[in-house]
């Protein structure tokens, strides 16, 4: 009777097909090479996570594919956006278990392999493209397209899936719609630049004690600050940096992160202000994992130094900054100011970013 | 053409077995529920890492299973213990992943499940029993014997192990054998003995300036400590405590732990120095992951305060002291000597111990 | 010019008080121990810490002071209690770095301290009470009260913080205020009670197809479950567990929390529901680290099995499950019922609990 | 009585000092910033744990400082570098703690910094400096050297250790004094070589199988690998690349480090393999601190998209690749031949590898 149960698990976590999907090559060719079966089953491991990261995109993206996303919707985007950035926790620190392996043990059976390696995964390139990484802006794997040499399924797995707005497409899409910022009588990107005009007119008359040279790089600073601040001001100035690939974001996308970013104590503005948070920490988690596989890569193989020729592990490095997809989110802070200096929030507007509840309270 | 290698990469990794693998029970009752899948994959991950221990345990187990350990074996068995180390390690640090999951998603799910959870695993059975847990002295699951749920082919898959030695058993074996320590001229053990007693005795005349109750005190304290070492010195002693359950290691074997740990920087002692501490790293990583698992599940079921009778909460934290292996390795420091008043070794016997090179240069 | 940053970053870290403030005693003796560095560096680390968990704790706790907390202050509380969560995370992983320090070697300068060692630090013992460990809950250190050997400004301190409620007490009452529970028309007891009586009615009409023993073991399951269930409902059985300790929660703010829990996706609770889970995160943070605690000690000093008598090591044991705070809200999973058999909440108080903005736009 | 104890803790920890060098500027300046804090402490722990490492490194080079290291050194050794390796880790995880802090905060305080960050340490300075990082090795910050902006103190002790070998270079010596490597009867380079033009021998036959644009492909490769594997057997091409930087090792210290990677198993040799492995980690740990460093700086500042002009940021992303120290122990993996094709090690030399107990055993 009981025994039903423990069948059950067996049997529910289908350990019959898992626990017999480890065919070591070294075997097969009569050299069995012991730890082919570390590299075999750290990469299995890794499958099954990547396939619980896209079963959480599925769902995440689903929610954002409409026009307006439910409020009650936040919660779960935030869990499973919390959970994608768990998953990549710990696919950078399982690199300490493969880390156990000797680079003579990998030399070993090596030679049994094709070029199978975990970073030429079907299911993870699917993860990049899904997240936003467009086929565009990735660095050549050697010669070719990177999906040249994967399988036709596959291949078509991720072309079908190109099809649909990326994670990418949607926030910029749903930071786009961000309601309160361009209203009749409050213009926030108006009130903003007045703030930052303040703070370096300030600045100006602070120059009156300088003289010389000094005065002349003051000034000469605070001139390129507001040339800076000019890059996110002004439309014709931020299409020419889209254009040339320094923004990826649109204009109205980065101005909402701004102002979701700056008065991210607002109740509804609390949960977008850690939807940005995360989609940063996955952005930064996922090129850690790029920087230490590239690392684990040279300690196997032995690129770099001493070496000749383009390799995996060069391929790898030029991934780590290049594939990265929301640099933007990161780029923001370089425009924020003293929240001394922040213009304050007109009633009106902050009452609707409150609770019902709250509002009704303070009337009664 | 060079299709083929990635071909391989999803064949050689198993991958149309691996990820067709998860059903969820939740979406066959048609009922789905999001959060099955990571609880179906978390344990996948658990089943694979449990295949890896049992991989290295075997290796590991064949090199000890000789009467005469190779010396050249030290390195490989350092190096699968380190991996064994380091994934428990990575199995600690994956409840960050479950514990994404909220109560209420357990709850809805839960009733599509039979009895299964992760500590039912006969693979984790199989790998308590070979690193040396016995039947008699596991905590027994609610009311019958550990094995009792299990089908039949994993019962017998366990049973047919248990006939052959556990690694405790081995290690207690490899210690006993030791060289060094039981010589004609030189036996280790009377040696350390005195250097005890010159210790207590230098005591008992430190104890000429007290009087009274600080005097009494201090020699209460000093017998306390000559009767716990007499504990080890005393095969009649040991013998009790083995039989009563205080230690569970023979008495050869303890004294060469401890010749082992006191002399570690020897050269021939300097690899077994490293195997015992791993593998009291092992028992501890063992001992945490039952204690973070048993609090994961009372955040799921909410067993503790609030609710009554007994439970797989409760059943986990018993294990998790309970279910220790080498908890007289760790007992061990309680015997330990400051360096200085350690005796020293005959040269006789720290030539034996070093390395052929050495001993032929200082000849030179 | 320059120059004067990098003083600033030598002096503004106080770099000269705390480059200074390590002295060895084994040094002072005349036999310098290398290990006792660490062991100094280490403590002063978690000393470091701890200091930081105060400064987010009087914050937090001073946000949590006023009778209504205010909606924006939900942000930062949010944040400094997941920073907390942060530095525990750390300091259970920080253990690592102390157990690469032989027991040998603290044996060799043990005999140069007192009894210092981690778990004596007043700012810890502070930590623990502004939480909400009370005295009297508190394992006795050996035979007195755990303040006893304290020096008196330390003593003083935490007697002076005893004065004011701890965070558990605040959250108590902030729970117990929670509104939407208690109305007029709605009740969200008795809604509660009444989904939980049709669940057990629903269990006792499939009922029908058993007989003899399977019977009377179902019905006897179903009364169990349903006198379960009065324990949260029924404020005299609640009182009594309270007095046996079984509850340590008063009833309005357990229900509160049930509330939360089960309603997480209204707008307004989320942040509660969140904030509900940093505190068992953090609960249980303590937890793990105890309990590595223990374990460092057991490996360092060796008590536990071959020893006798009581010891720092049983003493921290003791701890790991008794000086837990929050158990309450593990204990409510187990009060939880699947999602479809939630009762729907009236329009009117969802509303209640929805941001300003997104009615008037339903209302538009 | 018993106090003197606790009052030995506070004391003995020097919790005067290290609990009252937190002074927020923000605080002083009238506008106290709650976030300030952390950023003290976060980089207080940082500066103890760079004491604690040079403390570490202090030992470590004085064993290496004499010509012959003492075998029994090397359990020391190892253990020391291993905790250094553990620091590193706790600090590469510690980013966590700092990335609580919302880049809002840091704009908010950052007014009253100087230009102080941890990359601008002096004791870190150290630390590279003493593994081996040269003054003209390093990337030069903004325009002037490295230590341009100390004060003369730390200026100072910089100048002083860079009078002594590095850790660098101490292993280059020590790994070049290697014996067993070049005897009279066997040299260890030649038979490497003959077994490496064995293999390409052996590819070169198995070329006849094949024709056209594929057979010239293949003997390009082969002549490409040949090519490879003469840049460690030839002194001129070695003396080349070293000039041009490819290698920084000498060839005696790159060939002994070869051989004891693939003989690591012979008794002598385990501990030094060991302490390569240990070598490559610090080297990785480090690479990987100051990735995560510069993506941490990244999100507080936000340099990169969207910025223009040199930064902290830029300047720390140059640093993760060009101030690695120990690259050429990572590029030897390129040099490895798979086990079958070792030459095997004449008795002779294997006998004197051994412990001196073995060979008297086996003689018995």
């Amino acid at each position: 009777m009981a025994n039903k149960n423990w069948d059950q698990y067996h049997d529910y976590e289908g350990l019959d097909k898992l626990l017999t999907a480890q065919n070591l090559r070294s075997d097969k060719a009569g050299n069995p090479v012991h730890d082919e079966m570390l590299f075999i089953i750290f990469h299995q491991v890794y499958e099954l996570w990547f396939k619980q990261i896209l079963f959480e995109l599925d769902d995440i993206q689903e929610r954002f594919s409409s026009n307006v996303v439910d409020d009650r919707d936040m919660q779960p985007v935030l869990g499973y956006l919390n959970r994608i950035a768990k998953i990549l926790h710990n696919l950078v620190s399982m690199m300490d278990i493969l880390e156990t392996m000797p680079p003579q043990a990998f030399v070993d059976f090596r030679q049994y392999l094709g070029t199978a390696s975990g970073f030429q995964s079907w299911q993870f390139r699917l993860v990049e493209m899904r997240l936003g990484l467009r086929r565009e802006d990735r660095v050549s794997v050697f010669h070719g397209e990177f999906d040249d040499e994967l399988r036709a399924e596959s291949k078509k797995t991720i072309k079908d899936a190109e099809k649909y707005p990326s994670l990418f497409d949607q926030i910029d899409g749903w930071l786009s719609r961000t309601p309160f910022i361009d209203n009749q009588d409050y213009k926030f990107w108006e009130e903003y630049r007045n703030a930052i005009h303040n703070i370096l007119d300030e600045r100006i008359k602070e120059t009156q004690s300088l003289s010389g040279d000094a005065l002349e790089k003051e000034l000469k600073t605070i001139e390129k600050t507001r040339q800076k601040f000019s890059g996110i001001f002004d439309k014709e100035k931020h299409a020419e940096a889209q254009e040339n690939g320094t923004w990826r974001m649109s204009l109205k996308a980065l101005q909402a992160a701004l102002f979701i970013t700056v008065y991210s104590k607002e109740p509804i503005l609390q949960g977008p202000n850690q939807l940005l948070k995360l989609i940063t920490d996955i952005d930064s988690l996922l090129a850690r994992w790029r920087y230490r596989h590239a690392l684990m890569v040279q300690r196997m193989v032995g690129m770099g130094a001493g070496s000749g020729g383009s390799s995996g592990y060069d391929y790898l490095m030029r991934t780590v900054e290049n594939h990265r997809i929301f640099s933007d989110l990161f780029a923001l802070s370089n425009f924020l100011i003293p929240t001394q200096a922040l213009p304050a929030l007109p009633d009106e507007i902050s009452q609707k970013m409150s609770y019902n509840y709250s509002s009704e309270e303070k009337a009664a």
